[in-house]
């Protein structure tokens, strides 16, 4: 089992390159003998929370740079260690020349997620909660960063904690049962058991379906414009990122790769994908164009389907949405060009079971209607859970616990001997406490902190 | 006159991009009560230099991050006002929150070198040593580094500070003389005068001389590598930077455009350039290639003249030398291809009055003495003076006063009037006053924070 080091680590904390300040990260029980080595004043009795101002000077007595220091002692730092903070004037030359002397002293340095490694070991946050700061640190957006930070101050503790005491306390009764079991008694009451396991299920239910919506807010919407040629759907790209970045023209099939495009609407990163026109293809490059529409299509979570509403029939509308239509896709349908339809004329329903955004890509009017669409779609996909999981790895727990929770529940219903249904209650629990980190392995710790960046 | 603003002033201080900390500072006579606007604690009776563990809080109380702010106190912190230093998570959305925050609180976004330049209006620091933390922070080699601290530490003032008060004594005495004017009397000894005038005069010029070095520190030490065809030029540097950068070859005239690359000997950077080697040329593409060489050695501190030990005649390098050397020119004779001498040979003299270095550029011989002799040449250039002038603000302020200083000794030896020589007097004192900014124009303060980066 991994256990944490002995070894007092130190790193560059802030981003790498020159600034005003730098900040080096010192963690361990030496940190405050060694940071004293290197500097004019000995922090070994400073209070915690203080900051100090003084010269790092080298093995030489020469000064390096006038820095503050920060003391933060064992069991009130993030670490939970003796830790220092080093802030130094932002050269290159000064942050090595800090950690080179750090290293003389007898520091190393510190691997990549080694601070946020030690903090959970030394029962400072969870797993989860650990995972949380890689992903607050990631966060380009406002709700993928207020996912991570509530995660980080609470983890899962609201969502299962309390479930997944009640379930141990189960397995306990039900094993207890065992110790009896030529007696015929029930210790734990399967009509309860029954209640806790439907509660599990809505819960675990909700956490696993809202990872399509976590897992799509991390890395971005993928929201594909599609149509037929020359329906206008470069002119909808330009108007939607108020500038000319996809080449337009009245010749079909000026579109020839996918252009694809970054938009923030209401705190969600969409990325909007402009494809080459849906046809019977007349050429090679065509061909492999429009080939491209449909694996774009198939990668994506929404379909801007767009279409020029003064030409084309709900005939043929309703054939190209059903070769793009797919479980897990949301269509919106995009009726385009409405400034050349004709005075008074309203707009001819497709008769398809999608909402139509009417709009005119040329003119930029109804571009508000289609952003207050595309807001409430990925909306809507977040409802049903208040915990959003955006972690692959708790997806995968969150699930095998749910099927673990669905055995259980068979077994109730079928009756079957308590030891059975102990097993699985038992591989629920394990499951549920992976993600928390209670249950652990070297490989599973080395994989996730080996994705943080140095210094965190 | 410029003047410190009272306005509240926030910036990014750590280097640009995700890093795990970042650290954002305010500044200004209610960052605390600003800082705590936003923050789940009140910092405003917290004393001066210490650490505070708590929330960032948007307009809705909605969780922003984990912070740890730092507090120091009006007349404690660097700037010589109230300032928060809040060390944020480092994403880049984090810390355009935090900021936004600040700036609906009522501080505004930093200007370039803003805190530095309320560090200098507070008396915290003079001008020069404002100055020497952009040097601090741009410096990429030890000596540049060590120059830029000590300049920070202590100024200009261990150099010149007594110099120029006795200077004011001098001008005040003079100037009492002109009140008694028709009693003829001299309260100011021309003979103790004089003496200080010998002083300054040995100071300002030792201070003027180092800027050559100072300048060629902080720019890096150009080095050309210049000769005839195939004398080794590129061997040489391809040795020196243990890589294979330049092409070589046998065929005379391989190195056509000029190859620049740096190399940090004893804590200095030396420009190491490679050249087109020196001959008539025989076609237009040689022909630039040669006139570059000559423009490269106008530009170069030192000159490495390398030529085949085995072929050239001392006349041959006569010539050369002749074309090439110039006054402020270090040259060493690199005396190449000492492993094809015959057995007991002995290197033939030059007859030059310059050091001569014997290598095999290609058996990597001879290159640590090359080295020793480059450290020493640069280290020669700056043993006249103890401070060494990097700025050419400061070297052209000295030079005025040194020129100022001229006059006062010309006057003295023509016994002129007691007002000229104490126009000349002052004069000098405001050049020296310049330096450190107790005299300033605005136009040059705006020129001088102007080149900082922000959050400094």
């Amino acid at each position: 089992m991994l256990a944490v080091s002995e070894d007092t680590i130190c790193a560059l904390s802030t981003a790498n390159g020159m600034g005003a300040i730098a900040v080096i990260r010192v963690s361990g029980k030496d940190a405050l003998t060694i940071t004293s080595a290197i500097f004019s004043k000995n922090l070994t009795s400073k209070e915690s929370h203080t900051a100090h101002f003084g010269v790092i000077l080298d093995a030489q007595d020469v000064a390096i740079d006038e820095v503050l220091v920060t003391v933060l002692k064992e069991g009130k730092s993030f670490t939970g260690e003796n830790t220092t903070e080093i802030a130094c004037h932002g050269s290159v030359f000064i942050q090595n020349e800090i950690l080179r002397l750090l290293l003389d002293k007898g520091c190393r340095m510190a691997e990549p997620g080694e601070f946020t490694m030690r903090a959970f070991f030394n029962g400072k946050l969870d797993l989860s909660q650990a995972e949380a700061i890689a992903d607050l640190i990631a966060a380009d957006s406002k709700k993928v960063h207020q996912i991570a930070l509530n995660q980080l101050r609470g983890g899962y503790s609201d969502n299962i904690g309390n479930l997944k005491q009640r379930l141990m306390d189960f397995a306990s009764l039900i094993e207890l049962e065992l110790d009896f079991s030529e007696e015929d008694v029930e210790f734990a009451s399967r009509t309860e058991l029954h209640a806790l396991v439907d509660e599990l299920t809505v819960k675990l239910t909700n956490l696993t379906n809202s990872f399509a919506y976590g897992n799509a807010l991390k890395n971005g919407i993928n929201t594909v414009i599609a149509g037929r040629p020359n329906a206008g759907k470069s002119t909808l790209l330009n108007a939607l990122l108020n500038e000319e970045r996809a080449i337009v023209s009245e010749i079909a099939g000026t579109t020839r790769d996918t252009i694809e495009e970054q938009l923030t609407i209401d705190g969600v990163n969409f990325r909007f994908i402009d494809t080459a026109g849906i046809r019977e293809a007349s050429d090679e490059i065509e061909r492999i164009g429009v080939e491209r529409t449909y694996k774009e299509v198939n990668k994506s979570n929404i379909l801007l389907y767009v279409y020029d509403a003064n030409e084309m029939s709900s005939e043929e509308v309703s054939s190209d949405i059903q070769k793009l239509e797919r479980d897990g896709l949301d269509i919106l349908l995009i009726a385009n060009k409405v400034d050349r339809l004709a005075e008074g004329a309203t707009l001819p329903s497709m008769g398809l079971n999608y909402q139509t955004v009417p709009i005119s890509a040329k003119e930029k009017s109804g571009l508000d209607h289609l952003v207050q669409s595309l807001s409430s779609s990925v909306n809507a996909l977040s409802s049903e859970s208040d915990t959003i999981v955006v972690n692959a790895r708790h997806y995968s727990a969150f699930s095998k616990a749910l099927e673990d929770i669905k055995k259980v529940e068979i077994g109730l219903a079928q009756q079957i001997p308590g030891d059975l249904l102990a097993m699985d209650i038992r591989s629920a629990i394990r499951n549920l406490s992976s993600i928390t980190g209670e249950i652990t392995t070297d490989d599973l710790l080395g994989n996730i902190f080996a994705n943080f960046c140095i210094g965190k």
